[in-house]
């Protein structure tokens, strides 16, 4: 009998077929037995009829425990009302593994340290697996979004040499190379490479040695940062719009089915469409100031004034041109308020704050060679990063978008730990 | 006038447009100039001609240095002999950012560590850039060829809790934790998810802190690892034969105008179709013996002897079920030899050698646990890698393909470090 996954099934109705996967549910009226399987796929109702099986069939039957891997054997049927539109009518069964009954997961309320502890069993979960399938399909969707609009992708390195005394950083030693550090960013590669190849991206893991404890941190993340030669700051904004956009309509129309399992507000989704909101950060000031807040002009806003800011609106906003000093040296000091830089942070609705960072880079070899002394980084470890500025240099700019929070927010996830498979926080290294 | 990428210039012909790059070539008759303009997406001949354009512009052009930043403005003209199929007729030009004369990379011979040093210069030559958009191609394919099959993309975690007592890990304090340690893969995690959902691969950067400093090491390298519940040796080898043939053809098609800008004998690459040689491990050694080598039964293979093997055949070799002790501790004893494991070793042709290593993996709870404990590792680091053996087990299969030495196969490249935008090695961790 062929062997066939779950998801194959459509093509199957009316012929025998064999299943392999994990017994998540079993019940029985005495007559009539139902197990659903599952198979990462999908799920399958399987039934046995008492009459129809041996009584050796029946009583295996009986025996099946959760998570349980078998192979049952039957023939396809259209059943509007099962899981998939199909169920299996059980002619054959052979148990491939155990399960004894401790198994950790059962359905019940656990803990959140429990099922981190045991998440390499959690991934099994109608939850997890949702999240996965719009986790694969939001990665395949930035791959063609850039891939379609000939952007080329680049790998930067996450062992790096000294970049000063930036804080928060992991380090290894290197052969006889002293201390290697792992990145935050690959943005001042991607600069290199956009002049090179013009328009790139980069799509990686990025790491922070933080000691923070939110629900919007993890210490190893993912992150995806296109850099653009001769785009200007209005340019870079257009292009983020342009992504998120295309990522949530995207979402909602391959991964529906997960969206709605993980019982998603879509009419928020759905509102999601350029043009995006723009507020100048003075104004974003005003606006929290009406609002209570004390933040003053000159500081970076918090998690709690990001907050503030979208519940006015129904869809993603921009804070543009910052503080020169609540941000970093790289960023392109605005013509119109040498106060501030040609920069952004792209806010999600819903109060999921920032996902995207981004602006226009310094491009002047005399103002960016400044900023990297008065911020006292050691400038030897910058000298390849100013030679963009000393030979031909251009105007150019770029983003990162943070994957982990673009998913917790198109998922409505309250906290990052469940958007990446294996969760680094501060007190959570394994399994 | 419209800003326009050279890449885009096919559907502007006639048209007056500006184009921004960087000068990669000037020359002049006294009459007649001709520039080629870069600006990442391709290369542009520019032409001034001396009696249709101010004296002061002629000027300008006669000042152009390697690597100066303009904008040129001018008519889009057909002309089959430029690169690209068009040419621009200047009629104005900008200098946006000087490049002094000592600019590093000119052209003649540089040094390997010299170019190494300018990496972020040497990127833009056409060589590199033919081999990125070589790289950025092979990137998509494999995703697309996974997304096609259903398989969803697992980003496994790069920091890890020990994992016993291998060698080559590059550590890293992890705040309370004690140390963390960068992947050297990420199948465990990956097997943990083809449980969960079937048929998963993952993506991502893995190291190897070892002292080689041969031709086909770097110590940050990208891998690429399927793993599907259900697949034994067999269908896995399957999967190994549908996607290498894939990429090549889809580079061919694709990519070909950078290949041929590499000089790679695409003869070489057009007869790489399925199926694939396949070897047993006994039969490689008799083959082996017979060319005079001294490898021994028991034995891994090394680089000279991979070379021996791939010289008698003009398409890629597995090489199937090796001594157990040559081999990880997770790879299938083999029911038919139980001195062997079920695993597969897939060598390029031309001498490139193991571009991937694959087996199904034990599934068999008393067995891994014992060869885990003979291989004197930590056996609580891998409880939870148990746990897939104690609840539920399944037979599957992976494996893991090198995305750089398939790369360097692929576009000929005698070393990996100018498969990746910034190798690292040994005594490389710069710029």
């Amino acid at each position: 009998m062929a062997f066939v996954r779950i998801s194959g099934l459509s093509s199957e109705a009316g012929k025998n077929v064999t299943v392999r996967g994990w017994v998540t549910t079993v019940r029985s009226s005495g007559k009539v037995a139902f197990l659903v399987l599952r198979d990462g796929t999908g799920l399958l109702q399987c039934v046995v009829v008492k009459t129809a099986v041996s009584p050796e069939l029946w009583e295996r039957f009986a025996q099946l425990t959760l998570e349980t891997s078998i192979a049952v054997s039957g023939e396809v049927r259209a059943d509007a009302r099962a899981p998939g539109g199909f169920e299996l009518g059980v002619s054959d069964l052979t148990i491939i593994g155990a399960s004894p009954l401790d198994y950790p997961i059962q359905p019940k309320e656990h803990g959140i340290d429990f099922l981190l502890d045991h998440r390499h069993l959690w991934l099994r979960s109608p939850r997890q697996r949702a999240i996965a399938s719009i986790r694969n399909e939001l990665e395949q969707a930035i791959h063609d979004f850039f891939y379609e609009r000939q952007f080329l992708r680049v790998d930067t390195p996450i062992l790096t040499a000294a970049i000063g005394e930036r804080s928060g950083l992991f380090s290894t030693e290197y052969f006889d190379e002293g201390n290697a550090y792992l990145a935050q960013t690959g943005q001042l590669y991607g600069e290199a490479a956009a002049a090179a190849w013009g328009k790139i991206y980069t799509f990686g893991p990025t790491f922070r040695a933080e000691k923070s404890k939110t629900r919007r941190h993890l210490t190893e993340f993912w992150m995806i940062e296109p850099e653009v030669a001769w785009n200007d700051s209005n340019d870079n904004m257009v292009l983020q719009e342009e992504l998120v956009s295309y990522l949530v309509r995207r979402t909602l129309s391959n991964r529906r089915a997960e969206l709605v399992e993980l019982e998603r507000d879509l009419s928020k989704l759905e509102s999601i469409k350029p043009p995006f909101v723009r507020l100048d950060y003075g104004e974003a000031i005003d606006l929290l100031r009406r609002k209570g807040s004390t933040t003053t002009w000159g500081e970076d806003l918090g998690a709690e004034d990001e907050s503030l800011i979208v519940a006015e609106y129904d869809k993603p906003v921009f804070v543009m041109n910052y503080p020169k000093e609540a941000k970093a040296f790289y960023m392109k000091e605005n013509p119109a308020d040498p106060r501030t830089v040609l920069c952004d942070d792209l806010l999600a609705p819903e109060g999921y704050g920032e996902i995207i960072g981004g602006s226009q880079r310094e491009d002047d070899y005399e103002k960016l060679r400044q900023r990297i002394v008065d911020e006292r980084l050691d400038l030897a470890s910058y000298e390849w990063y100013l030679d963009l500025r000393r030979y031909g240099t251009f105007v150019h700019a770029g983003f990162g978008i943070g994957l982990e929070r673009t998913i917790a927010w198109i998922c409505g996830l309250p906290h990052l730990r469940e958007a990446i498979a294996f969760p680094r926080m501060m007190h959570r290294l394994k399994p």
